[in-house]
């Protein structure tokens, strides 16, 4: 396949860690190519894409001539060379607030329930699991924000917080977690996805997606 | 108890995650103090500590005023506010690689064998748990790292990166991982722990640590 010279993203429609870099892209009015790689038949197993990402792992990021992966360094490397639209504040307080929000959610909450670990746990049990730990730390995450937020989880400008806030609601949505309990989360996730940023990032508009909305 | 003006750093001994910022704090020579979080006991789930960490993890770290949370937003905040002695290199590209590899370790390793999840997991199959997560992850950290490492994890210079992975090979030994199976990362961790931040952030070396050596 031949391509332009945007930045080219690998990506799966319904991961979490995909969809913040596809937010910050595009918050940041980067233009870029998509890859999907499915991980449902095992795409990011590839040789191919093992020697492009060794972690076997979605996002990877191709961009400036350079290969990133992990989305936290992806969000970090775009706000350090795209400062257009920036998606952490400028002093170290405010960013030690929203990097400490990223945190719970993308070290206490995602790991604890993307798909490899499902896998693992099983089907029967995979759904139990996802609710009980995504509730844990939605029960912190709560309290956190409850010092924090204002339209969005730090004031009232969107940051790193909210692009990795929106996808982890999603899962949590989709593993039948009551979010009647979390008023903060359900308002901050409200207000972002009136966003353009955020609805051009949802899984369901993404050329992958492989099922209609609301299934 | 009557403190000094110097940072706080709740933590626990065998904490990777507390570990990682006692390492940062050492190598940064900014004098602390301590105080002990015994997680075996529950102590992370008082009123009181809860108050300052909603999310009820160690480290906690007050620090010029201000109570941060969640080890790699303080990694952070070191970095951005005592920048003698850096843990992450000047250019873009370099830091996103420090950074991916921070993300494999404190993102793909570290959750999936915490002491919450393991203690939810069971004690008949934690060990084995944890010993598949960390071998899994470290057969990926292995690959990224032939082609970043030097003495350290990226290049020649200590970095975040190695800041995290110490912890986590200590973490990996406890658990019966195989270690000769990844020849790079023993060497990068056997060149860390030969230098005065590692030594004296080791578990080992902390006043709450409850066990001999070795056990």
């Amino acid at each position: 396949m031949e391509l332009d010279e945007r930045p080219i993203l690998y990506s799966y429609w319904r991961s979490s860690c995909s969809w913040r870099v596809r937010t910050s892209l595009l918050w940041k009015n980067i233009d870029y190519n998509t890859i999907p790689v499915n991980l449902l038949v095992n795409e990011h197993k590839s040789a191919e894409y093992t020697a492009i990402n060794p972690m076997q792992e979605v996002p990877t990021l191709v961009i400036d001539g350079n290969t990133l992966t992990q989305s936290l360094a992806i969000l970090e490397y775009l706000e350090e060379t795209h400062t257009e639209k920036p998606l952490l504040p400028s002093d170290p307080l405010t960013r030690a607030k929203v990097r400490s929000l990223v945190g719970a959610i993308a070290i206490d909450t995602q790991p604890a329930q993307n798909l490899r670990i499902l896998k693992y746990v099983g089907d029967e049990k995979s759904q139990d699991w996802a609710k009980h730990w995504i509730t844990w730390a939605f029960e912190g995450i709560e309290k956190q924000l409850s010092s924090t937020a204002g339209n969005y989880c730090v004031g009232d400008e969107v940051t790193l917080a909210d692009v990795c806030l929106v996808p982890q609601v999603f899962n949590a949505r989709r593993c039948g977690v009551d979010m009647s309990r979390f008023p903060i989360i359900s308002r901050i996730d409200a207000n972002c996805v009136k966003l353009e940023a955020f609805k051009l990032s949802d899984p369901y508009a993404q050329i992958d997606c492989s099922e209609p909305k609301g299934t």
